[in-house]
């Protein structure tokens, strides 16, 4: 077993610095302290080299072709910070490149930084509807990311100027995923017809309801598009069916379970289909992540369930309910012939005010279309220039996270904002001022409230963010955020007075990064390349504290962001 | 409160005798002695009288209109064994029939007989293959429905004489159900090409694998049908899932547990598509009946777990492919052109044999179906028609054969309608009854004499009279019929009494038929999902043996057979 020290390369803080076996686990150690295990199995597994993977991506290697005492017969470091381990009996070698193994960590902010993480809602979003041009969409990959990244992040999106022509919910649908034929056929018609065998066809109100949860899959996109408006009323109503879901675990976790817990019986039947269903209200993952709302007071069937739990199934269902109801749940939009609304249909319930079909026309047509056609778009349209796709994550942490807490009377925008407008004063070249408005990114990325510090963790927000930065952005940007962190326990060695001037929020955290730093770290600090615009950085964080200041937006920073962004 | 008997109607055992109210729950007893119990808020919420429920079948009540404290003003029992309730404020009348309530009863036997219970399989397979004929099905609903409703049971099914032309496989798709579009298109072609972005298109040997995990929804129907097979090699190998689940829950419950808590990614990415899952490998609904296999080595990717959790998982996964590559677990068959095989892709797994290309042509054609599609289908096929034809056959049988000695004094048919009175006399569902009247069917279909015991032959007849009764009836009827001769033979060993009560015939079948079961076979008889049905036609079998007992004749069941017979 070798173990070599080699220096940080471009591969930056994800670099192999150390490798140890521990028990039937590979230990590295990086050099910003962090370090991972990986079990032999899982190394051997998945090991990326082209005899075990086909080059599309398949696996080749099959598990009942690994030894079940699988161990390495050498485990090391590669010049470039890579891991390569020798296997038993053969010698096979499998290397595994520092930015691979970082970005299959397995400790939990790793893993919790690779979920899905929906952006929740109420009525308060009407000032900033997701909304998209059709023309622009077709015109510009960036402006179709932009629009679907929305979809993905609210549960929702309207896109205006789609020609109020019959048929082309179709198109928009084939164009975004992949249309999904039913029993309704591949397109249809929402207005009032005789002999109604659906409510959906009259001219009454309709409560919030999630589309057609009597199918198994359940459509996951419901496309409606508006052909014709003129009748008084009618208008869309929309609820986020996981903010519901979340408000509903905060009040009564009892009452969550239960729904997650117990399905329901959805049944539709007509001349030509009987479709049924057995589904929970609310579905959740292993890791207790709400994954799915399947909620239609029209087609939910008898609860089919032990008779004990009946009565406290419908108390729950009852207050889950009454939270969809609440009049800062509903977002009320009046939909214009043109507008194609696409919603995620198993988060996002829409409903409808009562029209008069006497005074005026309403004419919609729908489609299904299935929901992974979109996250599939969405990577494809990324590949290559990955700008549009990082500078939506950038906006989106922002928009979701950016209004918490920073400390100290600011907000992590407003912090944000603050440094970046400081470097800017300074006419500072375009990498510090991104770096000053990234260099916190860490605290959005994880989950952890800001205050954690009090509570005696270190959350290591500078490692998780410079590894995100560094697959976007060069080095110019992520070391900087990197070194941060270091910077302040530098300064804290090489500045006698610069401890003194840290606010008490910065004093108790420095205790957690680990205090001054010795003479032998800070030697080492003096050999990082970018050690000087670590520095600067540290000072602008320090100074960006000001409650109330007054800074240029975050699409000042825009174009800046878009010029380092990685091609 | 009112509350009146009345005599047992038309309605027969379902009828309401007796109402009561206990708690928050009407409990209504029936003339054989059960008692079923229905919340209050589950009655009023599930009133089907026309305000509550649209023409079509929509619910109208809302729930948040119903008051939590809502209490029946009186409940009654109608002159035809209804139970109806009256309601404040408004005195508004619910009005539930007997079969009504009977189809939605909450004790744990009513709601697992209505779980579907899908028959499990393995390489024994190979002389009973479910198929059909594809001109039949298009000529006769009742051999589309039993071909559908092998597909159901079995989870594949093999259609023949399906026209060797391109395209043909979607039209079969759209027939069954809607054609699913994915990433591949409508259909797609299985054979080399060069540079294959997928494995499949390879000649190489492929491992047992279900389709498309890394969709959401995945693919529940996968049609592959076959246009060319002259090249040598390239045989199916099909795998029930759920039984080497089944088996793996047997063996090692923590494994099978491990495997449907923890998710696994699956991805595949080409040029245009970029598709990522995270599901579990084995999935469960809340009661613990498996729903869905997920099993892809080629799209599997690393698992992203907590770190302690890979060893375990690792291990359980191991057990669970190796169970899925027993000889005894794969069946084994090659299609020829014209042959199209249907998958239930969450369930059945699928392979091949290595071929070579250059010895031969190979070309099949798949397309993705949705699954629920064929329950629907199934359910509207069945509706009206009857099955003069299946009636007609069984009272042939009696007639032509019935008056031949059973043995111990009593002929055939005596011995079937009593063995019929019995499970009708312990109130048993209609199934039963009816599988206790054809049980021994086996004996009429074929012919040798009924003694044949005695010269140390087993004819196998409960196997006869399933694959029969199969063509005919559901699950519920031919499978208690097709183990009522294991039943024997497992509560020999079961029940340390049981062999001694049998009769000298019984006891010298037995020999022939294998005589007690080992501990091994008694735990496989013991999985079996009607097993306790089978056993009760057993006690009946063996009880139907006294001369001259007065019975009813064979035109009283023949409604109960006629409820039964698929459509």
């Amino acid at each position: 077993m070798r173990a070599t020290l080699t220096a940080p390369t471009k591969e930056g803080t994800a670099a192999v610095a150390t490798v140890a076996i521990d028990r039937r686990r590979v230990v590295i150690g990086r050099p910003d302290g962090t370090v991972a295990a990986f079990s032999f199995v899982w190394l051997r597994h998945n090991c990326p080299c082209a005899a075990c993977r086909h080059p599309s991506g398949q696996r080749l290697v099959d598990l009942l072709d690994i030894p079940d005492d699988i161990a390495p017969g050498s485990a090391c470091i590669a010049g470039d910070g890579a891991l390569e381990i020798a296997w038993p009996p053969d010698g096979h070698v499998s290397r595994y490149d520092a930015a691979w193994l970082a970005a299959r960590s397995l400790d939990p902010a790793a893993r919790a930084a690779r979920r899905p993480r929906p952006l929740l809602w109420g009525a308060e979003l009407a000032t900033r509807i997701p909304r998209a041009d059709w023309a622009a969409m077709c015109a510009a990959p960036e402006a179709e990311v932009r629009a679907l990244q929305a979809l993905v992040d609210y549960g929702f999106l309207i896109i205006s100027g789609v020609p109020a022509t019959s048929g082309m919910v179709v198109e928009v649908g084939d164009r975004i995923g992949h249309v999904r034929v039913t029993n309704y056929g591949r397109y249809f018609d929402v207005r009032s017809v005789p002999n109604p065998t659906n409510l959906a066809f009259t001219a009454a109100a309709l409560g919030v309801h999630t589309d057609n949860p009597y199918r198994d899959p359940t459509p996951g996109l419901q496309l409606l598009h508006c052909l014709e408006a003129d009748a008084p009323g009618g208008d869309t109503i929309l609820v986020d069916g996981f903010k519901a879901a979340e408000d509903l675990r905060d009040q009564d976790p009892t009452a969550f379970s239960l729904l997650a817990w117990l399905p329901l019986d959805f049944r539709f039947a007509d001349g030509e289909a009987d479709l049924a269903t057995r589904v929970p209200v609310i579905s959740t993952d292993n890791e207790g992540r709400i994954t799915a709302v399947h909620f239609n007071n029209r087609s939910m069937g008898a609860l089919d369930a032990p008779e004990e739990m009946v009565e406290p199934w419908y108390a729950a269902y009852r207050k889950f309910a009454a939270l969809l109801r609440r009049p800062e749940a509903e977002l009320t939009l009046r939909l214009a012939p043109g507008d194609l609304m696409v919603m995620n249909n198993i988060r996002t319930l829409h409903g409808r005010t009562e029209f008069d079909i006497n005074a005026g026309r309403r004419h919609l047509q729908g489609c299904y279309v299935d929901l992974d056609g979109i996250e599939s778009r969405l990577k494809v349209l990324s590949r290559g220039a990955s700008r549009p796709g990082a500078i939506a994550e950038i906006e989106r942490m922002f928009a979701r996270r950016g209004a918490e807490s920073y400390g100290e009377g600011v907000s992590q925008l407003e912090h944000a904002l603050q440094a970046a407008a400081l470097a800017e004063q300074e006419d500072k070249p375009a990498a510090q001022i991104v770096a000053a408005l990234l260099h916190d990114i860490g605290h959005l990325l994880h989950d952890l409230p800001e205050d954690i510090a009090d509570e005696g963790v270190d959350t290591r927000h500078e490692s998780l963010a410079s590894a995100w930065l560094s697959q976007h952005f060069g080095p110019e940007v992520s070391e900087p955020v990197r070194l941060h962190v270091a910077a302040k326990r530098y300064l804290c060695h090489a500045d006698s007075g610069y401890f003194d001037r840290l606010s008490e929020a910065s004093k108790l955290s420095l205790r957690l990064q680990g205090g001054s730093m010795t003479a032998d770290e800070a030697a080492g600090f003096a050999r990082e390349p970018f050690r000087a615009e670590a520095i600067d950085v540290r000072r602008w964080d320090d100074e960006a504290k000001i409650v109330g200041a007054a800074t240029p937006g975050l699409d000042h920073f825009r174009p800046l962001v878009e010029s380092l962004l990685r091609r």
